[in-house]
This record gives C-alpha cells, sequence and structure tokens, in this order.
C-alpha cells in the first residue's frame, strides 16, 4: 500500500498488538516517523530491555526484576493472609487501593474447558505450597463463567487443608445506579447482603 | 505501581503514542511480556529501521525509500496532473480508489493561524516550483476551517500562473442518509450539485 517497507512492517506489527486496528496502527506509525531518533530508540531499547529484565517471581508469579518481587520479601506485609489473582496486572488495581497488606499469587489464567485449559496449565499447585503458616486465601478473580469456575475447585481443593478461603463480594459497583445494574449482578448483590 | 522499572518504563512509551491511554498502554506492555523474543526484537528493529530507511522524496514530499518515490518515478503515471495531500498517509488513501494516475505533492501540514502555521510553513513553494508542464492541480485537503483557508490560498496563488486548480467535491458521503447528515454538508452538497 505505502511506498515504503519499513513504514509497511512497523504499521504490520503495530496491527498484531491488542486493540490497535490497521488504521490506528498506520497513525501510530506516522507518528513515530515524526519523532525524534532519540524517543525512537529509547522505544527501541525500553521494548528489548522488557524481556531482558523481567521474570516471573519464583513465590508469586508476578512480573519481577528481582527475585523474590518488592512485595514477597518485603518485611512490612502479612504474610499469613494471600491474595489471588488471574494476571500480574491484576496486583496494581488491588494496590492502588491501599487496603490490602498480605502477600498475592498470580495464576497466569483461569480454567477455561472450552479452551482446554485445565487447573495443571495456571499455577494451581503452586499456590498449594505456598500454604504453611496461612490464614486465609482471598480469590479475586474475575466474576465470569470461567473466574467462578475456578474459584469454585480452588475453594473445594483448599478447604481440606484447613486454610480459610474467601472470595471477593460481586455487586452493584460504586456510584452507579441499581437501574442500570444487570439482573446477574443484582442476585448476587442481594446473595451477599451484609449485615450493618 | 509496578514492581518493575522496565514494565514502568514501556508503559509511559507507549502512552504517550496518540490515542492510547493508560491502560491499553499497561495491556500492549504485558501482551509483549508474554510474545517471544523474536517478536520483540523484530518490532525494536522495526523501529529503529523506520527512521534509517525512510526519508521524504525530493519532488512529492511523501515518505519513501527510494528517491524520488516510486510514484513519481513511475513513466505510467500523469505528469500533468498534481494531486495536493496535508500528509503522507493521505495518498494511500486516494490510491486505494484506483481513480487517480496522477503525481502528488504533500503539504506537510495546513495554515492555521490560531496555531502561528503559516504558509511558509508548509510545502507551498516546493509545489508552485512543480508547476512547469502541469495542466491541473487537485487540491484534496480536509474539509475543515484550516484545510478551505488553505485550499483558497493555493488557489489564489496558482490561478495567475495559468494552472487550472480544482478542489474535491464535498457533499453526503455514499451509503449515509440525508437525515444525518449535518448542515455545513448538505449545503455543500447542493452548492456542488452537477447536472446529470
Amino acid at each position: 500500500m505505502h511506498s515504503s517497507q519499513s513504514i509497511e512492517r512497523l504499521v504490520d506489527l503495530f496491527a498484531s498488538l491488542p486493540s490497535i486496528g490497521r488504521k490506528t496502527a498506520q497513525r501510530l506509525t506516522f507518528f513515530m516517523l515524526r519523532q525524534s531518533d532519540e524517543f525512537n530508540e529509547q522505544f527501541s531499547k525500553a521494548i528489548i530491555e522488557l524481556k531482558r529484565n523481567v521474570r516471573l517471581c519464583s513465590v508469586c508469579f508476578s512480573y519481577t526484576e528481582s527475585d523474590p518481587c518488592p512485595i514477597c520479601s518485603s518485611t512490612k506485609r502479612n504474610k499469613g493472609l494471600i491474595c489471588v489473582v488471574e494476571e500480574p496486572n491484576d496486583i496494581s488495581t488491588i494496590e492502588k487501593t491501599h487496603d490490602f497488606n498480605g502477600l498475592y499469587h498470580v495464576l497466569h489464567g483461569v480454567i477455561n474447558p472450552l479452551d482446554g485449559i485445565t487447573q495443571d496449565d495456571i499455577k494451581v499447585k503452586e499456590l498449594i505450597k505456598r500454604l504453611s503458616n496461612v490464614e486465609e486465601v482471598i480469590l479475586a478473580l474475575n466474576p465470569n463463567t470461567e473466574g467462578e469456575l475456578t474459584t469454585y475447585y480452588i475453594a473445594k481443593l483448599l478447604n481440606p487443608l484447613g486454610v480459610k478461603v474467601t472470595k471477593i463480594a460481586s455487586g452493584v459497583p460504586m456510584g452507579s445506579a441499581l437501574e442500570y445494574t444487570d439482573e446477574a449482578t443484582i442476585s448476587r448483590a442481594l446473595e451477599g447482603r451484609i449485615v450493618i
């Protein structure tokens, strides 16, 4: 389409990223063409250094540059409490609340029978190995079919081991209106009602 | 926010690109972490090679790897016809129609008094130098205030030089409905009506 292979190549690469269509990929490539050499060199270097510097924490399986990660090696966190999440970026979402002071465990996925993803494909065994001296495991998976399935699978596995297993509440999001909330969420909000 | 500087750095860089917010930048960075080393090396290399290989065509000021660009040096194009566009990516939009067989001229911007961009900041002088043996100049700028202003400025400049100056039609887009078309567009469609 374009008169340059180098442009075409970068457009193809941008377009292969999630949520980036061909039009946006073109706009990004033309934007890069107008940037300084320094900016593009920095970008190029950041991509290479990403995988060179970042690894999985051998304890919680989050992304980290030091092993164990800063959270796992912190002396200020409550080591009796583990919050289980699907993906590493869920950790920063929870950290932003400043309401959780325990450790994390990243599953790297959820059980999904339709896609052939079983308990052996996610970090469940690794979670079980961490349970000595742990009082409570909070399951903070996404409230959809696969997340719920995985939540109940892990609860069934952990309950006989004498550890308290909880899951985060589903309900009407703060700031929204009942009128615009779907029935499944209202059902969960009723089911999870708390005494005030 | 994250436990890794390398992640943070690439998120910042992605977020500095147009139309990419912080959430998308995070998603893209985590996507890159899951790709093969080869993919990331290819991406990194494509960014560096972009500015190394791509230059402006000395005739039409489009992006090209060879100078003059393939369109300017083609023997099959009508050299008596020049289509003037704002940016290099407008060329591929017009080429897709297969309805234009002339040459192009990229202004690299439009006159915008509010932003202090004058005729001297865009490639107008360079256009005038190309006019020998040119029969018609088609102005294909975006139909907004700055595009219109630039269109009329160039027309006023070129008309005394004995070259035919035209601009592309504004009107109701194909496939859309009059009902949903704004008044300014309808006005232009009426003004530009053609005998059938």
